[in-house]
């Protein structure tokens, strides 16, 4: 059926057609058409609403995703049919049976999923299958290779190329701020692409955004790496791998972590953008994905073992995930306390640790340094200051103020400090209640927002001493934070005797 | 945030933001939001789109099925926040991990779909996982329960009720049009709750629907049934199991049958309109659900343990479903031929005895008949056209003309008769095909598409003697058909010898 275009400024990926257009056509509430563009023969899939009202018939409303993929003009002619079923389906539900993919199945459905021919409960299927059936290592390669070729890849003339991933769950773990400029201070190259938070206060995107832009495609990533050595980018605007932008998007309400999918997704980033050198970071703790050292050591074989098929060398890190990295959670206040390391300051210690240690193996892993010398030359970069100044090279680059100082970054206006209730020693530093606050106080959204703290665990605070900072970017979220910060509780303080056992227990 | 509404003509269960609103509270491109009408206290869950043009700052708009559910009138205040999340994303994550779910568990999830705080994705990992790792009969017997529990229900005064399911997968399949009247002439009650066809060529609701409406909710299905003894009504607008009919939404794309959620499915409806005697249906053949007879018996067990625990009585009939039941597909030609029968006519065979069959069982049940005597109760009531005034009696208080007679139902204008290429047997009617091709004629929304069959398997045809015909409402639509039907082959036409074995194989 040939209907004329209309635009309308709605952010989904659907069209709007009269019902009567769509009783003779057959289509119901809900379905999937093929749209095409006469023009220029551009052609995508599209959910169907209906309507008796905002178009007429022999007219089909294109909201503006749909507008965008087929470059139309109001009033040029697109012509509809039913979306053919995807070959992904029987792929699906072969997955569902309990059966392998081979590497062309996986195929299929990467395509599928790039070109929009699945719905979202279809793609939900297809990942809830694979989190239940699992997916061994044959699969993980195809799918790794497959979320690969189906989006941009970047090729460097020179050799190695570093990168650098955390699987997550810690707060505060501005690492890669300090890690990017000292590898690239080095002479090494390393095009980071990172993620915005999703369930988190601030990915490293985020952090980035607040001293410079961060969305760039891939050809400009691999110009400005050229340029300087190294950039931050977020990773969603590089067209790289984009396929795992929509698997996320699906595994977010359940937080499902399928091991096969996340080794994809993390292989699939380094993969595109040519590194051979990686290091994965993997947070061990009781609320972060890993919950005890063997398991962390589990999936480092994994890692590793995948690397090997692709031809790139892995090393992993085990690192502490109990408590925040550093002081401060959210972007502006993660950035200060990072540029104020990279401008000298000394502390804290567990945020430069973890950073020199990462950095040490890749100049390990790249032949910068002996082996156990790693850790040095990073030290010797980042206390010479040629980290700060590769750091102002980079946000130069792309397209930030290089004159930036942690003095000068603007934290949030509104602030509240929570003192200890009770003398006693801080016991424990939630995690996921700490990131509740600092979402609730507007993070990452609002860049000043999010909780500086002001004890660790094991430290004794007397009643009435401040435990943590609330900051805000707006009065109402400051509130907000407030109001449910009593009942979080993310910083517990205790005497130091947390139970008392009866001696009868052990007499047994 | 409390915003101004204004109710949009989209038929989607969503609402439309201005985009600074959204950066305001923190609501992103494809969020779920809990919207309230703040003068009558209703809430529902919509998903957001976003917009710079269509809706200003300070307002927001609703699409139409959220503008009915809050009954709310444009200009009215409405507040939005954060859709709190589902209680039963933990719970399907339990089930996605293999662990097995309660009563209450189950109960969760099912209110969740009903009231609409689960995403499409959301429900689709649900029923994946309960596909993938299955239901034990407690977890099935929960789920009926669940379904029932959050419906409309009936409640006669008096007992037996009577019903009828059909699992499905024959096409042609219009026994319930001849066991309905036949079961209600003889004074037992029969509530007949029915589908329209999703993928076939005609449902039982599409049937009836070409004698008279419909769509009634279950208290007027309720009146009519003690007023005449049964109706044949579509189950979709009853509010009867409505979690269901989100659930088949999900299954659609895989044609997922999970074993679990059928018996779940067909129970729910039939203990919810009160009936306490049923009789299921079982087509065994090589493209209906169930492929062999020992897994029919199988079904057949599962269905009576699941009645036991819900006290209905349940019996089962192991039916052929290798070829259609009688010579038609499609509405209007299905209801002629049941009407043909109702009237006297003593063809097709397959239908009659079919549904003399299953109304026999009913009666034996009932203790209509004594055991081996309800076929011949049945025949009687057909034969002596108590039957046929019985349905005429349902036609009326459904709200049709009693005085339709087989003769009068209206055909569609457009057929096309296709004879045989050569002379030989018909070796195959194959039911897939023969659905598509009604389906491309127009069937089920044309009532007057379908098809009409000449001959049956094993029957020897002459080269141009006619073997089907196509009908349609449309002149295109039966081009398609006709084009269409070349590649489908839903009759196949050969020698009886199909293919000779050479001797070799036997002497080996």
């Amino acid at each position: 059926m040939k209907l004329t275009s209309k635009t309308l400024d709605i952010a989904n990926r659907g069209v709007l057609l009269n019902r009567a257009d769509a009783r003779n056509t057959g289509v119901v509430d809900g379905d999937r058409l093929r749209v095409m563009n006469h023009a220029n023969g551009r052609a995508v899939s599209a959910h169907v609403d209906l309507t008796d009202v905002i178009i007429e018939p022999g007219t089909i409303g294109l909201y503006a995703p749909i507008h965008c993929s087929l470059e139309v003009k109001d009033g040029d002619e697109v012509e509809i049919w039913e979306a053919p079923k995807p070959a992904s389906l029987e792929l699906i539900k072969k997955k569902m049976n309990k059966r392998k993919l081979s590497r062309d199945e996986v195929r299929t459905i990467v395509n599928d999923i790039v070109a929009d021919n699945l719905s979202l409960p279809e793609l939900s299927a297809y990942v809830t299958a694979n989190y239940i059936n699992g997916m061994d290592m044959d699969e993980v390669e195809h799918l790794t290779v497959a979320m690969v070729e189906t989006g941009s890849k970047i090729t460097f003339s020179t050799r190695p190329i570093v990168d650098k991933h955390s699987i997550g769950g810690v707060p505060g773990n501005k690492i890669s701020l300090l890690i990017v400029p000292i590898i690239a201070a080095s002479g090494l190259k390393i095009p980071k692409t990172s993620s915005r938070a999703i369930t988190g206060a601030a990915g490293t995107a985020d952090l980035m955004e607040v001293l410079a832009p961060v969305e760039f495609p891939a050809e400009e990533v691999q110009t400005m790496t050229e340029k300087v050595g190294g950039v931050i980018v977020w990773g969603g605007s590089t067209n790289i791998a984009p396929a795992d932008d929509q698997i996320i998007v699906v595994e977010y309400p359940f937080k499902i972590d399928a091991r096969g999918q996340m080794l994809a997704s993390v292989m699939a980033k380094k993969f595109a953008v040519g590194a051979n050198l990686v290091v994965i970071d993997i947070p061990v703790g009781r609320t972060t994905k890993i919950h005890d050292v063997a398991e962390g050591r589990k999936l480092a074989r994994e890692f590793i073992e995948l690397g090997e098929r692709l031809k790139m060398r892995v090393e992993c890190a085990i690192t502490f995930g109990d408590a925040p990295v550093g002081h401060t959670i959210g972007p502006a206040l993660e950035v200060k306390e990072a540029l104020a390391v990279l401008e000298g300051s000394t502390e804290p210690q567990s945020l430069i640790q973890k950073s020199l240690s990462l950095a040490g193996i890749a100049f390990e892993m790249a032949g910068k340094a002996q082996q156990g010398q790693g850790y040095a030359l990073a030290e010797e970069i980042l206390t010479s200051g040629k980290a700060l100044a590769k750091f102002k090279q980079i946000i130069e680059v792309q397209g930030g103020d290089p004159s930036v100082t942690a003095a000068t970054i603007p934290l949030g206006a509104h602030t509240h400090v929570v003192n200890a209730p009770q003398s006693g020693y801080v016991v424990e530093l939630n995690n996921p209640s700490l990131v509740s606050l600092a979402r609730l106080a507007g993070a990452p959204q609002d860049h000043g927002a999010g909780l500086e703290l002001h004890a660790k665990p094991g430290e004794r605070v007397g009643k009435g001493q401040p435990i943590f900072t609330i900051y805000a970017d707006r009065a109402w979220r400051l509130k907000l934070a407030i109001e449910e910060g009593r009942r979080l509780m993310p910083v517990v303080v205790e005497g130091m005797l947390l139970d008392r056992v009866p001696s009868e227990h052990y007499l047994g």
